[in-house]
This record gives C-alpha cells, sequence and structure tokens, in this order.
C-alpha cells in the first residue's frame, strides 16, 4: 500500500537567510490614524505577510519578501479595528487579518492580496491577547482573538480550566485564527473542532461590529455564528469569543490495538465512532506512519484509544473499546493503562507519565512534526500532508485513489517517495484521513503537482478538499467544486453587503 | 414560586366547525403546468393553510378560513418544486411551503403570507415521502422531506435503524420541516438537535437548486447546510436530505431523583450537563409540572435520568449519574432500573416495560400534551408554551423574572391560573427551560398579552427567544432584537439572491 523508497537528501539545499530581511520599500506611509499601532520595520512586514504553507516556507528560506505587506497594524481594541478597516476602505488598501500565520494553505499573503491595489496592510490581532472574563458556572471564557495556543491554556490553568483545543499549530496558532479556519483539534471525537467550543463571536466587519447572541443553543433562525466560523478572513476580522471551556481531565485510560491489515483498524476504528463511547483519542495509524511517528515498528497499523474524563474514571468505556477492537482482530500491545492525576502514583505530570509509551510518542511526534518538516526542508527533503473526510462507505476507494494518485506523483517529479495515512477524526458517518509524503526536493513545482494529484483524486472519490486545513488559495479550485454555486452566490452577497469593496483577505474564499 | 389558583372552565367555548370548512373563492385557477399534482378542494386549502400557533388553533375552532392558501400544490419530485417556484415567481404569488403544519409560532399562516399579493400557493411537501436510500455502513438514510415521523420510524426500522428524533409534534410533522425550523429531539443531550443529524441536505430555490456537499465533516469555509437550517421556508424549500441513522437501542437504564429544592435540582442538573455521560434524558420537572404530568404528587421537583445504548450495557453511566445528584441533595424515588431488549426478560416493548414507572409515565404525558391542549381550549381554557435557552449563571435571575411576568399577565388578563417549569435539553453552558401556562380562556388577547410578557421578560433576561419553536411571526419582534444587524442584512442579501421576487413564505425571517 506504501511505497517505501526513501528520498535522498539534496545537495541544493539553500542557505539560510540574513537575519534582516530585505524587503522592498513600502509603497504607502503609515496613516496618522494608525500611527500608534501599527509598524513598517522590516522584520513585522515580513513576519506578518506570509504562512507556512509549502511555497510559503521554500520562499522564506529563499528570503523572498518581494510583496511583503507595506504596513502591519495591531489595534488595541475593535474600535481600532474598525478605524484600520475605514482607512483601507477609504485607500481601497487590500487588508489581512493575521492571527499567527500558521495557514498550511496560503490563506496568509500579502502578494496576493495585494492584487492590483495600491497596498496591503496586515491586521495583526496580537494586541487582542487574553483571557479577559471567566465564567465558572457556565464554564465559559471571554478571550481575545489573538491569545496564542500556550499563553490561552496558561491563563485558563489559573482558573482550572482549559479550552481542550490543540491543533498541531496550537504553539503559534491563535484564537481568532481556529475560528477564521473551523480548525480540529487534536481529539478524536465528541466537540473537539473549534466550532462546537464556541458559545459566541464577535467580529468586526467594514459595516460595523457582529456581536452573536449569547445562548448554550437556540432555534431562532439559521445560526449567525456558522456564517462567520470558516470566513477565512474574508468577510470580517474575529475579534473576541467566548468559548466553552472545561476543568482539566483528571482520570485518563488507554490502550494501542495492533491490526495486520489495515482495513481491519478501519472497521474497528468505525465500530467505536459508532458506539457512543466517545473517546478523545481513537487514531488509526498505517503501518508507514506507526514506523515514521515512532510507534510501532513491525509492519501493522496500529488503533490508539484513549478516554479522558475530569468527572469519573473511563474503565468502563475503555473495557468495551478493547472488546470492540478486538472483536475486529485487533491484538493488544500496550496498555490497558488507568491514571488518576489526583492520586499520588497517578499524578506525575498531570497522568501524562502513565500514559501508555505508544500513545506517549505518537503525541509527542505530533507536535514535533512541523519541526521536522522544516529540519527535512533545510536538507533538501520534500514533506507535506494533506487531509480529507468522506463516508465509511467512500473511504476503501477514495484511499485506493489517493494512495495510487500521490505514489504515481512521487515517482514523476521526486523519482520515488513514501506515503503514509491516519485517522485524526472519526464521525459516525466517516473518518477524516490525514495523508503525509516525503520526497526529494527540487523546487515547488513538484510541491503543485503531488498537491493537484492528492486534490483531484479525493475530490473525484467524493471527499471533501480539507477537514481542517481551510481553502485559502491552495484548496480554492477543489472548493469551488464541492461548494454549492448558490452557496458561492450567497457568500458573495454577504460580502458585498459587509464588505463593498472588497478589501478583506481579497481572493481568498470569494473571488 | 408557582402559582395554584386552577382556572375554571369558560360556558364561552365556541362549537365545532362544521365538516366541510366554509372557504372564499380562491383568487386564481389552477396553472396548466401544475394541474397534474394542485389541488383547490375546500379540505385541502383549509388543511394547508395554517398551524397550530394558538391563534390557528382558535381561528379553526370558530372555522375561520378567510385567508385560505387559493391554491395546494402537492410537487412530485425537485422538478416539480422549481416549477411551482417559477410559476408563482411569475405571477408574483407568494409560496407557502407547507410539512406537517405544526408550527406554533405563526410560521405557516397563508393569509399574512399573501399580503398585497394576487393570491398564496401552499406548497405541499407530502409527496416527497420515503426513505430513498440506506447506507448502513456509514449509518446514513436519503429521506423525502415530506415524510411524517412514524412513516419515517416505520421505514428505518424495516432497516434496523432509528432517526431517533422525537419532537413532540412527531406524528403529525415532517422531516423538512424539522430541518427548516431547527427541531429540538426528546433527548436531552448529545446529538439531539436536527441540525446534528443532518449529513446533507438538497433545497430548491427560485434561483436553482443546492445540494450541499456530502461529508461527515468538513472545514471548507462556512458550513452551507447551516444557512439552509432554520430557514423558515423563507430561503428555499428542502426537498430531501441524508441523515445520520443509528441502530435501535437495546441497553436502557434509568432513575428519577426528588429534590426538595428547585435550584437543588438545577444544579444537579447542571452537574450531569457537564460530566461528560451524555445522558439521553435529563429532565428537571418543577413541582406543578410532575404533579401536571402524572409524574410525582408531594411537591418535590423531579429529575428523570435515562441512558440508551444500542451498543453496551449503560451500568456504570447511571450509576455516576445518580452519584451526581445524591452529591447535589437528590433522593432516589423510582429505579436504578435497567433492562435489556435482547434479553428474554427486558424484551418486553422493547425495553420501554421496564423503563421507571415516573419516566414512563413522562413520556406518555409528552406525547399527549398537544392533545390536552386542544382538549382544553374546547372547554375554554387556555394552555400553552414557551420556551428558551440561557447560561447556568442567567438562569435563576431569568426563571424569576419570567415567572413573575407570566404570573402577572394571568392574574391581568385570566384572573389567574399557573406557571410551571421544566428542563427539556441541557448543555455544558446552560439548559434550555421550558414553560407551561394555563388559565381561563376569553379570548386571543389574552395569549398576545401573556406571550409578549414572557418573551419580554427571557429576552431581558438574556434568554433566546426560542430554543427549538422557531421564530414565524410570533418571535419575530424578538429575534430581530437578538439577531445581530449585520446578520440581518446577510440573510436579506441571500434572499435578494435566490428569491429576488421575495415569494417564498414573505414575511418569516427576512422582512
Amino acid at each position: 500500500m506504501v511505497r517505501v523508497v526513501l528520498p535522498k537528501a539534496s545537495p541544493s539545499a539553500r542557505p539560510l537567510p540574513p537575519a534582516d530581511p530585505i524587503v522592498p520599500a513600502p509603497a504607502v506611509a503609515i496613516p496618522d490614524q494608525l500611527s500608534a499601532f501599527s509598524s513598517q520595520s522590516p522584520r513585522d512586514r515580513v513576519m506578518c505577510s506570509r504562512g507556512r504553507a509549502y511555497p510559503d516556507l521554500l520562499a522564506g528560506f529563499a528570503g523572498d519578501h518581494v510583496g511583503a505587506a507595506d504596513l502591519v497594524t495591531r489595534p488595541r481594541d475593535a474600535a481600532e479595528v474598525s478605524r484600520v478597516l475605514e482607512i483601507c476602505e477609504a485607500n481601497e488598501w487590500s487588508c489581512v487579518p493575521f492571527g499567527g500565520g500558521t495557514s498550511v494553505v496560503g490563506g496568509v499573503d500579502a502578494a496576493l492580496a495585494r492584487g492590483g491595489r495600491a497596498a496591503t496592510v496586515a491586521l495583526d490581532l496580537a494586541a487582542l491577547s487574553g483571557v479577559y472574563e471567566v465564567d465558572q458556572t457556565s464554564r465559559l471564557a471571554r478571550i481575545g482573538a489573538g491569545t496564542l495556543g500556550p499563553a490561552l491554556e496558561q491563563e485558563l490553568a489559573a482558573h482550572g480550566l482549559t479550552l481542550r483545543h490543540y491543533p498541531q499549530s496550537f504553539e503559534f496558532s491563535t484564537l481568532g485564527g481556529w475560528l477564521a479556519t473551523r480548525a480540529g483539534g487534536h481529539y478524536a471525537t465528541g466537540p473537539t473542532r473549534i466550532d462546537e467550543l464556541c458559545h459566541a463571536l464577535t467580529t468586526v466587519t467594514p459595516r460595523g461590529v457582529l456581536a452573536t447572541h449569547r445562548h448554550p443553543s437556540s432555534g431562532a433562525g439559521p445560526e449567525a455564528a456558522r456564517l462567520l466560523l470558516g470566513s477565512e478572513g474574508a468577510l470580517g476580522v474575529i475579534t473576541e469569543a467566548w468559548m466553552r471551556v472545561v476543568p482539566k481531565p483528571r482520570w485518563r485510560a488507554s490502550a494501542s490495538v495492533a491490526f495486520a491489515d489495515f482495513h481491519a483498524g478501519v472497521a474497528a476504528a468505525r465500530a467505536l465512532a459508532q458506539s457512543g463511547l466517545y473517546p478523545s483519542n481513537a487514531r488509526l495509524l498505517d503501518a508507514t506512519e506507526a514506523k515514521l511517528h515512532r510507534v510501532r515498528e513491525g509492519g501493522t497499523s496500529v488503533l490508539l484509544i484513549g478516554f479522558e474524563s475530569a468527572d469519573h474514571p473511563m474503565t468502563a468505556w475503555l473495557a468495551r473499546a478493547i472488546e470492540l477492537a478486538k472483536d475486529h482482530g485487533g491484538t493488544i500491545v500496550s496498555g490497558p493503562t488507568e491514571s488518576d492525576s489526583a492520586s499520588p502514583s497517578g499524578g506525575r505530570a498531570g497522568g501524562e507519565a502513565s500514559m501508555t509509551s505508544a500513545a506517549g510518542a505518537w503525541r509527542q511526534a505530533f507536535f514535533d512534526a512541523p519541526y521536522l518538516q522544516s529540519a527535512l526542508l533545510s536538507i533538501g527533503i520534500l514533506s507535506d500532508t494533506f487531509e480529507t473526510a468522506c463516508t465509511w462507505t467512500q473511504f476503501p476507494e477514495l484511499h485506493a485513489r489517493v494512495v495510487g494518485a500521490v505514489s504515481r506523483a512521487l515517482d514523476e517529479t521526486c523519482g520515488g517517495g513514501l506515503v503514509s495515512c491516519r485517522f485524526t477524526h472519526v464521525y459516525p458517518d466517516g473518518p477524516a484521513p490525514y495523508y503525509t509524503f516525503v520526497g526529494e526536493l527540487r523546487d515547488v513545482s513538484q510541491w503543485r503537482a503531488i498537491k493537484a494529484a492528492a486534490s483531484d483524486a479525493l475530490s473525484s472519490a467524493g471527499g471533501t478538499i480539507t477537514h481542517h486545513h481551510a481553502v485559502g488559495r491552495t484548496h480554492q479550485p477543489w472548493y469551488e467544486r464541492e461548494r454549492p454555486a448558490l452557496f458561492g452566490t450567497a457568500l458573495s452577497s454577504v460580502k458585498q453587503a459587509w464588505d463593498p469593496r472588497g478589501i478583506l483577505n481579497p481572493g481568498v474564499l470569494v473571488r
């Protein structure tokens, strides 16, 4: 199923860029009205002009900052955000909302956003940071959109709470970015996508402020927040949100189960997703993935199963999950292990120390992966990921097509390489398969060819173009194929009503 | 907290209307293009012209059908739905999509929809009925929008499946109606609102057909289906949907817990909602509600706790839920009871026979209530309900204001009456309180006064104007207060793009 022609390091790897980036002179000066909170330093301009998609990384390594934003503005409240939008609208400048800049799909690109306009303004939300208010009874926290993952968790921890949302970009991405791109969290089931964690949000548009009504649930018309979730900076600037938070988990229970046949593992993951047990982890790794992430050698697929609770031990839950996995031909290779962070024996490192070694290895590898990508790039190895979601019925065909298409593309563009698969999330109606490919790097056209082959394959097999990487510019052609034409019309109509000059992140989502 | 001045039956109750309704002559003839599937019989016209809001019931009892639809059309496929919209648009007739006609908020009103137009067409979806396709592996079923609850469940049962969605109107309402009004199901937590059960849907608008992409989840832009869910017939006609279905539950476990103090019961319900146990039932009834629904006498509040699973016994889940209830001062008054519908002892009536008597009494009373309302009306007693959702923090103040305002309104308009409260759904961030009021009937102005008092009170205390009764015409003024102005602009823009002549359910949602 996977091709194991490991790539050789390329001798053509470029040297690191100089410390002081070289940028063109800004096309415009900082307007007086924005001078108190704006910058044109080369470093600020470079840091807020791109995301972390493969072409972004290549350009960064090459020191190519030709299209850098003309100015970076860091408004300190919603009124200053409004002022930025006013100025941009009056001058017809492009305005690119900037969170952590971790888009892997070309969602942040000052050069492309400029188009034919006189200037691009990067609207950096870094100053709208912090946990502003906590409601312990209702388990809610009002948080600034510019808050980075670690700061957010640290502030919540002081209240004994957590948002429990860990996208892979956690360290460098922000709440506002998660909301604008409908980020997926680390957990496999239950409330894990940022949408489900959002109680209410505030967005500033060129035509005013939109604050959604605060309620746990409502049947009053279409849900307003759902139009902003996934709007990718094209409809407004999310400034803050009331988020659903929870106490830190106390009890953990986990096990790892191996399957000789990947599709037996798929059936086990499906049974778990449809069981009503709501595991926090139900991650199926194919044999290559298990090996790459240092979870398991030996050519078998592995299903990592984990449960967490702040309320009760998860013994019965894990026992039933293991039964289901065994029913589908699985063999336990690690665990079952349980821990209670409040008990002396289980309290080490908040219960993490007693996680099964396979799950622990996985977790570490998960957060290491983006660093590894950059390291590989610096020695001339192309490594990237893409993901989708489809029904359980569609999956076998989709998987075969994707692996076939990407393998062929790697052969053609890199002279070989490898592709691996894991499930990041599982739903009763289908999995979210996540693919990694690795090959020898020559130039960005290779990456484009492989991405196109992968996107064509998954799209033609019925998968969505992205489960949690957003649309940006990279996925736009396939997004437009899967988006109902009339929904495209609806988005354009809303954009016309809220942003009639089209200044917000031009070229993204609405063309 | 509740006022127990029981109303007297009024001698002014009106006689039942004659069997053949008297309707005005239709303003227009049936166009040739619609003749194969349309009717102007008085019975059809009357049956598809109103919902079941209090003013609808009063008008029905009085035999007042002055504003009946001019014609009823029953398209047999999406192409015929498109044809109806074409004809309506060409003639500028109003078109009111009609599912089961159970709106309790004036969402179906042929007379008001007509406004100044030449005619109103009721677009009855009854012919788009049935389960068209089942995907057992992915647990999905493609179902016609006009399918009534019982037919839907009967057809799914042949596949061993259920939608597990039981709004109180279940017998008489349709899938399309549930989707268009974001119906709430019978279950207290987990996937219970129809939105969460919807995998994909197809909608016909005057500008074409919109079929959302099929996927278990996606991060590609704002979710298209969410713009149609809750659109109340004002943006398009939902014709069919892929719904998430499940096997029939096999294991059930339940108990009832009494609380001397209502707010101790509230705290227990909150603990349960925040526990991660996902009970299918977590219904708190105040003392009046417990008495009215024949669950319990004696002046205590009751929390009905229930779990269901098709996969595993719920012993551990119920045990922890009972612990939580006891921690908050509750006393078990019924159960714990468990059943397994596959075992000989627990198999009677699909496990229902061994439900606790309190839960069984509740369930029966729940489905009897709408019949009771009509029966009470016929003997001159006003009885109606309203509901909301708010945060746990807001609830005590909201509850006090609502009970106070409704009691005063009952005093002023009916010379007394009673008001009771239950929770229909509980979320980690707040409950959905549901209120019933009963008083002596004089005329519809009483009802309007009480509804206004209740709506003002809950709205000013931060509650949403409706958790699952939709907006219709009754809630429109309060909906417009809670809806962000810019979201209203967005809906108007989409309406303008999809329905430029404004023929679809005029006056509802978008004005």
